[in-house]
């Protein structure tokens, strides 16, 4: 990392993101309260509002903190922490305005230079400025998609809190998706909060209250209980929005019925989003069961249609099946996709102690080794699973690294037990080094990992060093 | 399979599965009684009480079975059969703590103490610590659905029991998922059940029955059958679950709206990943018959496309549909993702005695044949579809497993029937030996099944062994 | 096709087809008419009864025919044309059994043997044994899925009749699934239907009629007409099934709620399968406009990005373009996956004139043109793009199938004009034959489809034969 | 482009484009007041008259414009521009018919020719022709689907008109999808609007005004404002289409009951289509975040299991997440689909100047850096980074095109620092050259893009020409 100017902080300081997480909560209260302040005028100018002044102030030490945080230069990705033209970027830009236009507590500043409340509306409406702190949310969901790691575990804080939301996924691999679906969760729950706050609204600007949707129902609305009309209202935007439409309770004005129309085209769209999304989750979240799936249904399909025995079988079943539980596919994809250095030096890393142990390289040079090394993989084969069959052409050899075979040979029709071996031990050497068929059959006794070496290869690196070819050679005498 | 200790069970046990399979059965009862006992009371100590001992009695001898029960240690991957160590285990976990109390007959045991019963609403809500035994039905779905084989028959058994409930599918390849969308099926049911019985409970609790949901029109609702109880509960739950929303039952007070919105809000997660499911069923299983009309359509549109007559584009359509019968590319793939050894052994079983039976293979070295049929590969041709064309350039040669083929040859513009050949003959054998353009075209009668030998394949593993190839050139000679 | 026995009609035979179609019309009548009959009693006896015993006829007379039908044997894959055994296989089947029951006119037979109209119930539901004629749809529908040409006909005649019950699709690709959603779209209204009419006889049979959904809104219902009755449960129907809920008509009694109950159990399914048919059909048939998009994007950004100039990134464009019109991956992979002998006469069919056209393989033997053209694709360029480069390495040659190329060269810093080439010239074939790289550029005038042929394969197949070797060189010398 | 006959506009024209996106407006405008017209026969022959008649106009104008425009030739995708063939070609059509039909002010013309305005409802439903004109939409989509450039500018556009009635998607990959679900968003706004109408018309035309859906609500819905019947209108018929169906405007008669049936039966299917469309687009706006998050995950998986060090699981976090940022897979993937001779071009374009730069290549033949670079590619390399270790066998070597690496040996167990590379310095030249292990590591310290050239490739290129091969070794010497 980078070395910055004094006072100046870095936008990834870890505790920079934290305050800004912090921040994000207060984001949350401030979307919760603007509507709820709006439909509810008591309460604005009563016991929420120290709350709302702290919030505020909270904001109002933000925008200080602004004009010292470095920022990220989109051309030249290079963090500008340069104080000056931190402040031009940030003043110049609508944003700085529209932070602070949000974050003055209209309302308070009214009533400390008048002296007295003001009546109207105006101040309910400008508290829905706070809406502009939702930006703040949107910007740390798109952090947290990119950031696989750290999602993780806020994926699990978050699951904790809001599990009762959310259905229980039946498979475990969606849970990084959580963060995802939560906040399609979130947006409509602000959305319905906020329509049922102003569908109240306009109830008690109604000219005639008993006109209206709630006052039809409850005709002392206004002077009922804060809870009452409250829950009447979520009860409502929740009923619509879900479109049960019991219709117990409805527009029953012009505005209202304005209103409801917008409030329900939005809906759609929501409900169609919300599908969508889930839709999307379970095709992915389901996917690798589904090719397992596939892959073990195409097995038994090929046995049963070839009439392979139950031996076989059992064998293409097993290894299938392990296929998918080691993951092999993905790794060999992993290492496919990363440049040679870094194969190699992972392959350096896993495999280069159990190549020099192997009888056949001792004495070897380094060099060669390294370059042996350098491009292979390791494979798993399942128990009782042949790895080498006897008088097969030998294309390769193996080593195992973990696990146990039991070298088996085919005379006068029966199987005969020859040895067993264990790690850092060698298979089928003998047919590649001589070009002969394999003489014995290998057969997995227990889960086996192995790294295999192919002829071709093998030969490559060995003839240009004569002096290695020797040394190979006479190991293989000496242990004959 | 291991041995294990005297007096402990393996948990692959085929009859401890069967007691946990029956045990489910007796979840099913507790999860559907538990709630249905909270709402109406005087079923839960009357007619329902002694189900509900007998059905506790089986769950608590399920307790005790599981001290003897060995488990499978993550990290090492075996069988741990220790009596010591499963019962710590079990006891230091919460699941034994919540197995108890979920177990307990509480209520039966207060009035055996005290003698009388108790009025409150305690013991209703005690027993719904018996929706823990749900986690039973998760592992079982959970095992299910990685046994393959198993969950076909256990499907087959739902979908005799379950079918009304179920939307018939048109694709025969969906059998397999009808488990998977009838726990959901379940899930949603018992939410409604739950749903239904609460809110009667909360209906039955308030203060004022007429300003309730069911009080408001049947006002003498709680002196009624709990049949009439139980059908209102369900036909709101349901109607608001499928968001009808009729109107003709809604909330009355302010409890049961609140509720009401929970549910609304669960509803609309459970309705999404529904639909979800569905689509990521209905897009899998329809997924074939897509490929293949899509591979078809290509087919028809290269042939209008390029002006191919009328003969070539049924041969193609002919041999893409029959690729798709026989599902060519899948066992391909099959094969391809197999390791070498069981690869060979699989051809050795399939097509070594097609392979001695042939001519030119006749008193060759075993070994050959064996090396030789190793990498083999069948392929199927409908009838009247050309195999080879004459002056083509030989590239590989086939013997054919079964069905029957013509040799024809093209002269003086007219074309020539030779001879017929049957299973084990073989075909174009004489172009690639001698490297001289195919002298016959060959074309299928029926539906035939060949195996394909290349050129270059045949030329490497016959030339380190010139026994073998002067026994194929006098084979040939013969034959000629 | 086979000869089959006299009498016997195989079931693939055209008439037998249209019948079998003409049958399905019935059957659709058949499950109309059957609930329809049940709630509204009077028609069944009145105006209805006529049609109803000419379609039992038409039925009667299918069965008797299917007698002479030969069936395919599912393990030999034969047309078994015994009379005796089809009797066989077909009596001693349910099918037989439902066939005959669901044919015979229970009411008329009663009403001649017992001279007098029955007063209950049970003809209405005996009647709904019809049902069973639906299987002649499902038949229908699996049959139309998988012959391609014919369900391309019957989908536009069924898109003229019911195109009003339809959304238009935007894309054109999306035709042949119009038979799929129709069916699903029929179930429903099917579906409907029944609900609808079931609903009716409950009320009509309900010992309060005013205490019933419909009861308590038309109180004389009984007395009124059919249509009103028909009008307001297929309303009722609707408004269930749509969810909307308006609530003006709903259950009023136990009955009617259980009913809902299921009714709407079952509606759930419905939207959940319809929408995920719909989202498959929309994924699959815009995957191609997709796919397109997306490729198109990628050259513009990779062109945007490494600042391509203008003219680069026309050329990149136009290409792309080109290749989503010709369709190009498609036909290549068509050919793939198609058997080497087919392939062959493709090419041969489309490219042997033009290759005999080619200056350079004037006299050459038939055996070279035929191996030659037996691998050769074509491929599009689009106006003013370079097929060859000056200077660069010559890998292959073309022959111009059609369109128009001009040869530049650059030289002291500007491009000349040398000459236009035209169908059947080659260009390349200089570079290529005397291994030095491409003197001149080669650029299309307009839309221009050439064959490529690789240095590789060309040196492969004319080194064997001197001669043809020879002949190409004189040719060449006597060109320049 | 093509030189057209006097007279004659092309329509590809810009201006004539624009003009056709004009009438669009009109038709908007059309599609919504006809059905307004119809409901409310007040404003056809009042205030909206005027506005009729010139937008009519406009489209009479186009009609007359059509004659002067050429039009695209299905068969031999050539301009027509000949007067008689346009004339021709649109006259025979039907859509010339339709056009006028569509166009003619009836109502205006009746007027003129009786002098009297007439009373019955035949105008309103000819004026429904200009539902036709709606066509003009479906082609402007059409065109803009193809129009891949274009598209971007008219969405933005779109954009922030529509936004309102649209959810903000969070991803940006999206934006393009905008066009497309705004197009479906306006024709179920439309289908609302016509349906909405339509209900009006039929409740003003009932004979008993009390006994429709709005007369039970408002008794004198005729004689109160446009304004209240339309909110009415519309409010029903959003309330039935989105399914919440309060209840509280409902079908009173038959005739209703009737309509309502269809719109909901409609409804179904457009709601199933906007979800599916919905999650299409989601699907695939999310498929690339999907594959990035995956392959992170792998990496993770594959590091965790393995072991590795954490500076390799670094090193492979660092170059997987590169490869997204560069989008390094698409831009090899574009440049594969491309023609040899366009990717020679790219290729000259971008490494030409930095491979004449590398001291290795001086006074090197231009023949052999053209061949040379004609099938490079350019890699990126993320900081800290090895791209060459030390000992490695030398398959290929390096020409920094930008950013900076340090070259490093390995010495006594440490690392030890050589030189520092910049644009245009080689890495691992000599290993290749010499043909011996790579004497040293070579390491980015920030991002690197590198140009790969390999061994093999290499050798084949300089083998030919032994001049160059000379001043290659000169170079290299005179650099050591």
């Amino acid at each position: 990392y980078l070395q910055l100017k004094k006072h100046i902080i870095a936008p990834y300081d870890r505790r920079y993101r934290l305050w800004q997480t912090f921040l994000v909560v207060l984001v949350a209260y401030s979307a919760w309260a603007s509507p709820f302040e709006l439909a509810f005028k008591k309460v604005a100018t009563g016991s929420l509002m120290p709350v709302d002044l702290i919030v505020d102030a909270f904001f109002a030490i933000d925008i200080v903190l602004t004009f010292f945080v470095a920022y990220l230069d989109k051309s030249t990705y290079l963090l500008v922490d340069d104080h000056k033209k931190i402040a031009t970027r940030y003043v110049s830009n609508l944003w700085f305005f529209m932070d602070v236009a949000s974050t003055l507590p209209f309302q308070f500043l009214y009533q400390i230079v008048t002296g007295r409340m003001h009546k109207g509306e105006v101040f309910g409406f400008l508290n829905l400025l706070r809406f502009w702190r939702l930006r703040r949310v949107s910007e740390l969901f798109t952090r947290l998609e990119k950031d696989t790691r750290f999602s993780y575990f806020w994926t699990r804080y978050i699951k904790l809190i809001c599990y009762e939301f959310l259905l229980p996924f039946p498979t475990s691999d969606s849970e990084k998706h959580y963060t995802y679906l939560n906040s399609i969760k979130m947006v409509t729950l602000l959305i319905v909060h906020t329509a049922g706050c102003f569908y109240f609204w306009l109830a008690a600007h109604y000219k005639v209250p008993d006109n209206t949707w709630i006052g039809s129902q409850v005709s002392d609305f206004k002077s009922r209980s804060i809870w009452l009309g409250y829950t009447y209202s979520m009860y409502w935007a929740i009923v619509t929005l879900t479109t049960v439409g019991y219709g117990d309770l409805h527009a029953e004005n012009t505005g209202e019925k304005v209103f409801e129309i917008f409030y329900m085209l939005c809906n759609i769209g929501l409900t169609a989003y919300l599908i969508g999304n889930m839709t999307n989750l379970i095709v992915h979240s389901t996917m690798r069961t589904f090719i397992m799936r596939d892959s073990i249904n195409k097995v038994l399909q090929f046995a049963s249609k070839n009439r392979l025995p139950e031996g076989m079988r059992e064998q293409m079943l097993a290894h299938t099946q392990l296929k998918f539980k080691t993951a092999e596919l993905q790794q060999e994809q992993v290492l496919e996709d990363l440049p040679k250095a870094i194969r190699s030096s992972i392959a350096q890393h896993l495999f280069r102690s159990t190549v020099e142990k192997a009888y056949i390289f001792k004495n070897v040079s380094e060099d060669l080794i390294i370059q042996l090394v350098s491009e292979m993989k390791a494979e798993y084969y399942p128990p009782k699973v042949d790895i080498i069959l006897q008088n097969e052409i030998p294309t390769e050899f193996y080593i195992l690294v973990s696990g146990a075979v039991d070298v088996l040979t085919y005379k006068n029709g029966t199987e005969q037990f020859l040895s067993k071996l264990g790690a850092a031990d060698m298979a089928g050497e003998i047919g590649v080094i001589f070009n002969i068929p394999q003489p014995f059959t290998v057969r997995t006794k227990r889960l086996s990992q192995v790294i295999r070496i192919s002829h071709h290869h093998f030969k490559q690196l060995v003839q240009p060093s004569s002096e290695d070819g020797m040394t190979i050679i006479s190991n293989l005498v000496q242990y004959l």
